[in-house]
């Protein structure tokens, strides 16, 4: 027989492991489900200052900190786990099919949240100074380099946000583009524009990054052709050519958008039982606060769907010893 | 002349010190407004468990927590200070006016994170248990009662739902109620009278809270004229009679629901460069993380209106040292 829980959590990262908290605090049977090591996109992140409480910590420390938590409050994480698939229930009280590289487990409710990927440019230097100068988020990684300058790559509405956004704190940006104008909405641009400390390279692309023993010093780009052109000496390199929506397993019939998972604003998909909450969102803000935030909703309401289809609920077991009162 | 600046957060919360944290480290001018001291309902919290990253913290230890960080990022949070109220902007490039007992602040964005406050009973023993068996929120405390018995008293849609949650981690629930059937959504109630470990008082009301030197023992009923009917020994009362959100600053004319101020899913109420967050938002799930999450959106969101209507910035200065590379 198939194994049965109440809850199943498609991904590790913050938003994972708050619904593993949350569900687990709930005393319903949780199992949140991760192909690598549990803490998503916080695992190769150097250091985080933005999460309410933390003032500096390593990427990898925080993740243990968020797993050992879930994990202490009766989630069952379960991480080198691949799921291939999910079919959503035809009977809710049958559950939602989880198909993984190691059988099925039925679900009641299933919460997605499988994050998004930032594209990269593969070009020399990228992946070497990833972290170390090289960033894919300026709003989590833009005050290490107050005063500093600092080169912004990409044309449309998110690599404008990111150089109006940087321009506040650094010393200058270099906005490299590979066409001659930008893509993004009007009003930004024309804001871009004014900032006296905003540049411009038009139609060139990043052909390499350079640094030393420690970090970034400068960039090398290229014409469209790939032909080198010229270098400018930044600290920072903010890639800004787009995100990619982890949506290999959101099963067909879920409502999307450009790829990203649409719900509510108490994170329901368009099929009952099945929630989303994190990067995966369509505008989502991607912040460790706002997936962790995000899914405390989704668990609740997980567990009040439950409670309205009347799942018989499978649960944790209260340990005996606590519950000697 | 009036004093400006870029954001003006109204109460410091977790909502609002994580609204003054995001805007600090965009480097923009932002103030966090408290008419008390800084921590919101966290402050009278005993303890804290389900805010990811913190097993187990008293409220006042993360209030503390919070507040240094958000104040070491530069944001400015002036406690004991009585905002009066908000006059929207008419020119946007002036910004909105904060009148607060100490004189007018003008500010581009303003983020309302003003939260909520339970309705309370005001029965003997409810205030002196507070804490400490006596709870307004399920979510956060069901967890320190698995096994034992509670109480819920309330017969509306979050007394149901709360009882519901807490089915599954306690012992036996006593729902309390002063009419002879419940108000929540049908669906709920069929759910709940199916619970086995659930039990009702009827036309009953809470006439006191019992209890010794450490916690609650157990309460004492009324019929609903007040006369003393019965007794129950439980360990925990949850009284979810309401919440009341605290509106007073809001403007006229920002849309609200039963006093709810609305939002769509980026924080932005009805009125241009006028943002909530929060548990004063319609239908929040009232956690620290949600609060947490909502606010960095809130605070992104006003960051990029600023930009958007070129609001010229005030900025916090880069430090001279931290400047030099």
């Amino acid at each position: 027989m198939s194994e049965r829980i109440d809850i199943a959590v498609i991904g590790a990262g913050p938003a994972g492991l708050n619904a593993g908290l949350y569900a687990a605090r709930a005393r319903l049977a949780v199992a949140v489900f991760e192909r690598g090591s549990p803490g998503g996109q916080v695992l190769t992140t150097s250091e985080v200052e933005n999460y309410l409480g933390f003032e500096s910590i390593s990427g990898p420390e925080l993740a243990q900190t968020f797993e050992t938590h879930a994990r202490n409050s009766g989630a069952d994480i379960r991480h080198f786990v691949d799921v291939e698939k999910i079919l959503p229930a035809t009977d809710p009280l049958v559950g939602h099919e989880i198909v993984t590289g190691e059988g099925s487990v039925f679900a009641g409710a299933v919460i997605i949240v499988t994050g998004a990927s930032p594209n990269k440019l593969g070009v020399p230097g990228e992946e070497q100074f990833a972290g170390r100068g090289v960033s894919y988020c300026a709003t989590c990684d833009g005050n290490f380099f107050r005063g500093k300058n600092v080169a912004v790559i990409g044309g449309g509405d998110t690599a404008v946000e990111d150089a109006l956004y940087l321009s506040h704190i650094v010393g200058n940006v270099t906005v490299v583009h590979r066409r001659d104008e930008l893509r993004a909405q009007k009003v930004l641009q024309e804001r871009l524009f004014e900032r006296s400390n905003v540049e411009f390279a038009w139609n060139s692309k990043l052909g390499e990054v350079k640094g030393d023993d420690i970090s970034v010093t400068g960039i090398a780009l290229t014409d469209p052709d790939g032909n080198s052109s010229t270098s400018i000496d930044v600290h920072g390199v903010f890639v800004a050519v787009g995100l990619k929506p982890n949506t290999q397993v959101v099963p067909d019939g879920v409502k999307m958008e450009d790829g990203w998972v649409i719900t509510d604003q108490r994170m329901h998909t368009n099929i009952p039982g099945l929630f989303a909450a994190g990067d995966i969102r369509q505008n989502a803000l991607k912040q460790i606060s706002v997936s962790v935030g995000e899914s405390a909703v989704a668990a609740t309401e997980a567990g009040r769907y439950l409670d309205e289809i009347g799942w018989d609920t499978v649960g944790i077991k209260v340990d005996a010893e606590e519950a000697v009162s």
